[in-house]
């Protein structure tokens, strides 16, 4: 029972990689919120496989169906169902996998958990599960938006050792989606683009890394001690599929300094406001927000399904070897860009609703 | 409500730095298990502060009282209350902290949130409230242990730039326990706590990374997709004080490699098991166990308290400085260790249970 | 966020009476159950509309699609969604009431929670909303036949003051079904169907009280102290449209024994198992089930929308009357009985796991 | 794991009747409530053994401790953990009980689930537990009180088949507390008192009926479609010790009105406000409030421990007869009251905080 997320503003995916299709129920949203299937869609067009030359050629053209939770235009304050239907599903691709294992894949654990899988397309296990979450984190973008300026936007900051320069405090939207890899620093975008080339002609595939900030988001959201907001925020981005690390602001690299190195110093701005000179927090103090930017940035391994020949074993127990076939991403970074960013955005909605609930109400 | 963790085997903490006293329920424990106030001990005597020269000169003996729940020696299956009275208080220490916000610690974002604080030692914010998590992981281990013979270990791997070659597969608490800074490479744990000790000397603080084994552990733990047994680990101990990053496996480095370099290529063992040739996944694939050893590694910063002078503002919005008095960790890395392995240890028995309850019933 | 039941085996339910349609995700099926969709059909032709002359006329076929979740006739253990596209749907039947609130109906209610409502045939506080439960509750009864072979039966008690002899120790599913009022005392339904039919022409409504037991449930399902089966059962049915009242075992009535004569005393079977000489406790004891019948029993209150005319008030606060239009039932018992076994269902199972999951660990 | 009750003000109780204490730990309190220990005190003392002739003769004083959550005086926003410990325990009275089952009391359902019990006094099923609930109401209740003047008031509204005539509109605490059976129609509680006295003599027991009343409960509480509130109350006060049935508004007897004999009717009031002509809804439509009185009854069973002697059999499986021993109340009607209110208190505080989350937001 591990698909459901988040607590006042919850969803609920569902769906495999091949069948009926994949969709998402989102409980609790905010009634009478404006929204649209186009507004929905956007989000899906930067996560949808066929994008570019760079990621899998498989043909889906995502289109999503609000079922229910919207009249009008408006949310009804009750669940917003969406679906999208799978179309282009080559299955015989998959014969091979019904029998091998994928090494560092999914299907050895999804049989040995459940002792049966839909072993076309990885079926639960697919990215494509992925589409309800970014559905989903179109509507909580779109009420953090509107409730407080919010703003987040991910983008590719590295890919295997390429990576990009990006000041996270002004970079936009448009930046990002000015190239196909999704990384707004556009010298460094091309080589990567040309590594993922080679990488996809090589039969192999690469990682890297995803960051991601959130600007203007109100001071006061997370719970401590379990919910703090980074280790919500850290759960969120590690339940997306062949991510592999997450650290917020300073991360790893601040544990080489010392505390008065380290610490964020305070100051009252021109309005009064207290702000910190520098945010090695990445804008979280004590698993609460302080108003700063939040930062964060999540590794991501190379794709596991490789065209490369690797020895693996059978259902059956016997051992041989795989060459995948189908139609893979040689690199998953340019489409966890908006993957990232539904993440955080359904944590930090979730957040803005338990607020209002426990602190709003004596007020 | 973000002080409860977990689903089946749940725990809820309280308790704040100063005040009657912290601890723990934990709710959904199996019944029959024989547990007594000593086996909970060993780890809190790990944790609790004053244990040597490189920790806090706090002296709290962090004795426990198991309140409810245990009955001549074993769990009745109904909640298991533990209570530890603070003793050693010195309120007096916190006076200035009344007023002025220490950086980068909780003070400030927990006045946004709550518009009220306990001043005194960090209250809720205070790693004082772990003292619940370390109980209730005592009984977590000990489940594991009995049910599946599963060893969590824990060590420090690296303070600041100082980092220990350990051998995940076969290090022993034995090992670890040997010195006073919980590093098993006993060469680099000398530099480690002369290291620590220079850092208390100059007033200053530093951070390091905190590695964690869990062997033995049973296949097909973790529930795709948001409930992943990597994103639930990330969560735990993402929700320590001063942790900054979470990797499993490869982590951020395995984004360096190639999909053909990275993925763990199967085998079958002597015993016709399925096993991986390499560990690049950390013991989770797809989100469930795979019998591999589960490696996880936590980056703490440096702690925020210090007694060198930094700027901060106070309470009514004027800037000042502030130099802490109170007794604080110049580093919490050796404490950290047994809080890391409760929280690994909370996670797996968690997903063992809820593993029992959906794949076993039809068995 | 009130739309989903379940801890273990938990169900999201959504969709309005009119719009793209209404479903269910059941996530936490245990894998590898047979399943069908004509086995979920069955139940949900007991509580479609238009099934006789005593329901409402609407026609929906109410055939549903299983979407995901199911694979080769077998359950993955992942999220099984469930759809049922509206068919049938007048919404001119309903432009009156987008502005006059029907009297003791949801109109008032969820305009003056959420702002908003779709107004068209009751939204989402239709009975049309029971579809997923009853789709999820054939799940659960097929898991708990196999299990344990639970048999769980419901029946129409009483229609107004017209109430059935009926033994719940022996009633079937086939002596239910053998009339279309669903009362298995067949004299007594045909009494209750000529009053429905009656009350019908009066262009009035009537209620009743549905009974149901659930046979051979193991021992020791429930959970104290807030989740004892009869609470979770309560909540269960309560949630239902209609609904006023639940009672289990004695019930109401069991207050006007003394203890000496209400107790059930124990005594030991042929086969050496504790069992009680009567059953006022309805089969809970302490809140877990003690291995005799499960008895409850729940009131429906006569159906809010009417075709008489009431006084009531519009949208925008003016005093107005109202005589409904639209197809209404004029009594809801008959379709309430799957939902009330469906809802037992739902509990039953979902405690089945639990058990599973906390007591059969160390096992 | 059924010890947790609420989602956004949520409490976790602990304790058995015998051994270190009971109590609950309280976590999504709002912030800055003034709240003492004297306060909460008032509720435990209704609640409280041997407050009169016609209780149990336990002696109890039920002190209950703040353990943390609240500092000078006000609450933190962190969670509230209170203490009671229990004092006058006679374990050598329950050495019988160690082996025999009392009838219809949850030993012997306890053992079936747990395989283990703490047999001394009813151990986690004695109505002791309740301390935490009343506690925690105790709070509830201030903050309803301080939000939106929401009055509690429960009473003891039937004695077996004594029924006292109350009106829920008018009803007072002090009323209520005007005599030891909680019953504000005076002559009706002599009689009642005397009852209860003669029975106790009698070494039996009786049941009968709590009403509570909820005035000035704001629109637009409760959750469709499972978290309705009228489903959460059946829950709340169904977790209850020997509560049987449940019912709100007109209950069970409603079913025996036609529709437009049952149905509220709409009228406007002075203010302009939309109400009801009748409160046969009992303050709740569509699992919504709806601004009137919401009025709700449950049936208390008699007692199942009694002096009397009785057939039951041992742990080991053996045919017996039992006359317990031990001090029990003849009736639990006059502490049951405090709890049902505790219990209502809980469920709309819960809800109003996540009305305030839901619904607040977008304001």
């Amino acid at each position: 029972m591990g698909n459901t997320f988040g607590q006042l503003f919850r969803i609920t995916t569902f769906g495999e990689s091949h069948g009926g299709g994949v969709g998402v129920i989102i409980d609790g949203c905010p009634p009478r919120l404006e929204i649209t299937e186009t507004e929905i869609q956007f989000d899906l067009d930067r996560r949808r496989p066929g994008q570019s030359k760079i990621t899998t050629p498989r043909r889906e053209a995502d289109i999503c169906e609000i079922l229910s939770g919207v009249f009008e235009g408006k949310t009804l304050g009750t669940p917003i169902a969406i679906l999208v239907r799978n179309q282009d599903a080559r299955s015989q691709d998959y014969d091979e996998m019904s029998l091998k294992f994928r090494p560092s894949h999914a299907d050895a654990t999804y049989e040995a958990k459940y002792g049966i899988r839909n072993w076309q397309g990885g079926g639960r296990s697919s990215a494509r599960e992925t589409i309800g979450r970014v559905a989903a984190g179109a509507i909580a973008k779109k009420i953090l938006k509107q409730v407080a300026n919010v703003e987040i936007v991910g983008y590719v900051k590295r890919i295997k050792n390429l990576e990009g320069v990006i000041d996270p405090n002004t970079v936009t939207l448009e930046q990002v989606e000015s190239n196909i890899v999704r990384c707004p620093d556009t010298e460094m975008a091309e080589k990567m683009i040309d590594l993922i080339d080679q990488t996809r002609r090589d039969q192999d595939s690469i990682g890297g890394v995803v960051e991601c900030v959130a600007r203007y988001v109100p001071k006061g959201l997370g719970e401590p001690v379990f919910d703090k907001l980074e280790a919500d925020l850290a759960k969120a981005v590690m339940s997306l599929p062949a991510s592999k690390g997450f650290e917020i602001g300073s991360g790893f690299d601040g544990t080489l300094l010392t505390g008065s190195e380290h610490n964020d110093e305070f100051y009252l701005d021109d309005n009064g406001e207290i702000r910190t000179v520098t945010n090695r927090s990445g804008g979280i103090q004590g698993g609460i927000s302080n108003g700063e930017n939040i930062i964060i940035r999540v590794a991501f391994k190379p794709t596991a399904t490789i065209g490369k020949e690797q020895k693996t074993v059978t259902l059956n127990k016997e051992e041989t070897t795989l060459a995948a076939k189908g139609r893979h991403d040689p690199c998953v970074l340019p489409r966890a860009v908006p993957m990232v960013e539904a993440m955080v955005a359904l944590v930090l909605c979730d957040h803005l609703l338990r607020f209002r609930g426990q602190c709003g109400v004596l007020e």
